[in-house]
């Protein structure tokens, strides 16, 4: 089995406008879909982010994949290395830690990489989750991802703001964790913080602790915070949180923070790369890793991350993007054949109003998505939303995400300094 | 692909009078050989230690294995460990550090893994190493094992002995030096040590030094030493061994060494599961790690021990057991598979006068073994063998490593106190 072409197609999909720490959502998210065809006519799908750079990463490795053997993932890595090591752009966004040329190679290989354990799945009749060592569960519990919202974008691009409706204050949330409990039956809730003023949102937790009093809660301001500030939430939140997410930045931030509050602090942003893991370790800045196989090189190597966190006592969650669902499959796969993962995995499906994979195969029952029992991913590519899913790109008018633009048309006078309290 | 029948076949193979720090090698050594197969006529071949307690608990998890599918590992760990977990039997000998529950659980599971793999490889007609990630080299390098020996067994079985002749001083272990790179062609050279008064040990470094400039050295007592010793050891050989392995006991013992000395320790004794790495890296007691797929839960954990010690700056070299050709074989698919193994891996190979593998696929070539690039693991069980080396367990009168009983004989004054020096 080689390796014969590979159609890289960025498109955008509709996204509602989710305020984060740097601002609020874009009308679209974009992303890259990755077809890897081989010599015996099979199909690999393979999904990352769709911002200019990572496009332009993709394209250049491409080519060099011809003649490829799918299960070679060494060989793989070194074609990516070799291509982009000299040129590797910074093209990560603020939400997942620093950029790095060194993040920007895993996050390339990673999507060939997904589209490969796919193409292996395939050849065999089996599912990926097969092939990381055989699942221990047979459906993968994520968490209901809440977020402050505008009512719609400004200007509207004809999106259907008003799926969620407008979420800024406490009752916003519950409500909209209500209905996130009621529709997908999720178990764990977490808030995206950096919105309100830090001890409002200590608030608003306390709100969904009354509401919910048996789901874990978690809280992630994506380092919208001092330490002291980190510090006082937490108290205000003692025993509330099953764990509380990069309140403050850096490992040094957060292991301040760690000697002072009893809870778990878990992060995306300062432990992202397996070179971060003995500083945090050392310095026990952090109890909880949250794994993404797109920018920790795939797959294999999000094994390896749950090795090590079992290793040195770490827990074990997983962080989402904006994502289709070939994404929610790759996750799926592998947080089913991942034992360590202790945590319910964040996702930001049901925000998704477009998909490009042919609907049936991901659902969620009880808070929790099956994993698909298909061969590979367990996917299939809807060629016709991939069409006019790449056009909606193309008229998008943006190739970049940037949180702060569509922010500033909210509220002209919005500062993005962070930490922000 | 389901398994149906598991047949498990312990064997002994003559082995020379070597010298460690326990005595003796006795006449033979013990070995299991395993033959899982499944509804589709496949076999997978594994290999691993021989000793009663060993051979007991294979047997109880074996009749467990009717209906498992060879890809789930995860079932397969949890079988062993439910079969097990209340009587696994202490089984390991002291050259691998303390035994423990968790060891023997370990290493069975690891025999069933490794046939597990050959029978993946077989079903996809490729080699164990490309299910690892794919071939990150050809050939595998390997050390030239060097060890003080006595002349012949006593009593002799019948062994021809004299193969390597004695070697109790420099000049004896140089010689066997020349002929291990001469014949086979190893680029390292490492000495078992824990036999002569420790300084004498570094005199034979010394000599080996002087013949052979070039080649990188290693020297293993097996914890025979005190911290003194090993201090003084080391400032006699300093800018001299690519590593001192074990030499004296614990983690903390060997934090101490490594305080005071410039070479990188190694270990396969303080470090041998996944809970010492913690307590390792906190004290930074150990700069490389020596994995044993035998011990460390086979071919899959060996691979997150890799991904351990790349993520802390540890180095990764390889162990050995007295072994046979499936272990051999294993040990290189893995090997190949492994780009963070940055030292020749250690092989009792050269001294084995008979092995249960049909001869061919596995040579040596500029002390590398060629990758076998047949199916699974790249090997073939030689039946006539098997059924006499399992006769020659039969009539070998013992069923456990026992290395002091035969040193006794050799001396029967000699007092096996840890450490001696
Ligand atoms: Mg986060
Ligand atoms: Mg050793």
């Amino acid at each position: 089995m080689r390796i014969t072409e590979v159609v890289i197609t960025p498109i955008a999909m509709k996204d509602p406008p989710l305020r984060n720490i740097h601002g609020v959502h874009q009308p679209y998210a974009l992303r890259s879909i990755l077809q890897v065809r081989t010599d015996d006519g099979l199909e690999g799908l393979g999904e990352t982010y769709g911002d200019r750079a990572i496009v332009d990463a993709l394209r250049l490795v491409a080519p060099r994949l011809a003649g490829l053997d799918p299960f070679d993932l060494n060989w793989l890595e070194r074609i990516v290395r070799e291509t982009l090591g000299g040129v590797a752009a910074e093209a990560t966004h603020g939400l997942i830690g620093a950029a790095s040329a060194s993040k920007t190679l895993s996050t390339v290989f990673s999507a060939f990489e997904v589209a490969c354990w796919d193409l292996q799945g395939h050849a065999l009749g089996r599912p990926v989750a097969d092939l990381l060592g055989g699942r221990v569960r047979d459906a993968v519990p994520y968490s209901g991802y809440l977020f402050f919202k505008a009512a719609a974008h400004v200007p509207s691009p004809g999106y259907p703001d008003d799926t969620w409706g407008e979420a800024m204050t406490a009752e916003g949330i519950v409500e909209q964790a209500c209905r996130m409990v009621d529709e997908y039956g999720f178990r764990s809730l977490k808030l995206k913080g950096g919105v309100l003023p830090a001890l409002d949102e200590a608030d608003v937790i306390l709100a969904l602790r009354d509401a919910f009093p048996e789901h874990p809660l978690r809280l992630d301001p994506n380092t919208g915070w001092t330490v002291e500030t980190s510090i006082a939430v937490s108290r205000k939140v003692e025993g509330v949180l099953e764990y509380l997410e990069d309140p403050t930045g850096g490992i040094e931030g957060m292991a301040a923070v760690a000697r002072e509050v009893s809870m778990p602090l878990a992060t995306n942003m300062c432990v992202t790369a397996f070179e971060h893991l003995a500083p945090a370790v050392r310095q026990d800045a952090v109890q909880v890793v949250l794994s993404d196989h797109h920018f920790w090189g795939g797959l294999r190597r999000s094994r390896e991350l749950a090795a090590v966190c079992r290793t040195f006592g770490l827990g074990l969650s997983m962080h989402s993007n904006s994502h289709l669902g070939i994404s929610l499959a790759a996750m799926t796969q592998l947080a089913a054949a991942t034992p360590e993962l202790t945590y319910a995995c964040d996702t930001h499906y049901p925000y998704l109003v477009e998909d490009v994979v042919v609907p049936g195969a991901l659902r969620f029952v009880d808070g929790s998505v099956p994993v698909p029992t298909g061969p590979g991913l367990g996917v299939e590519l809807d060629l016709d939303s991939l069409a006019r899913l790449a056009e909606q790109y193309e008229g998008a008018g943006f190739d970049t995400r940037d949180d702060v633009t569509p922010m500033l048309a909210i509220d002209p006078a919005w500062d993005p300094v962070i930490p922000r309290w």
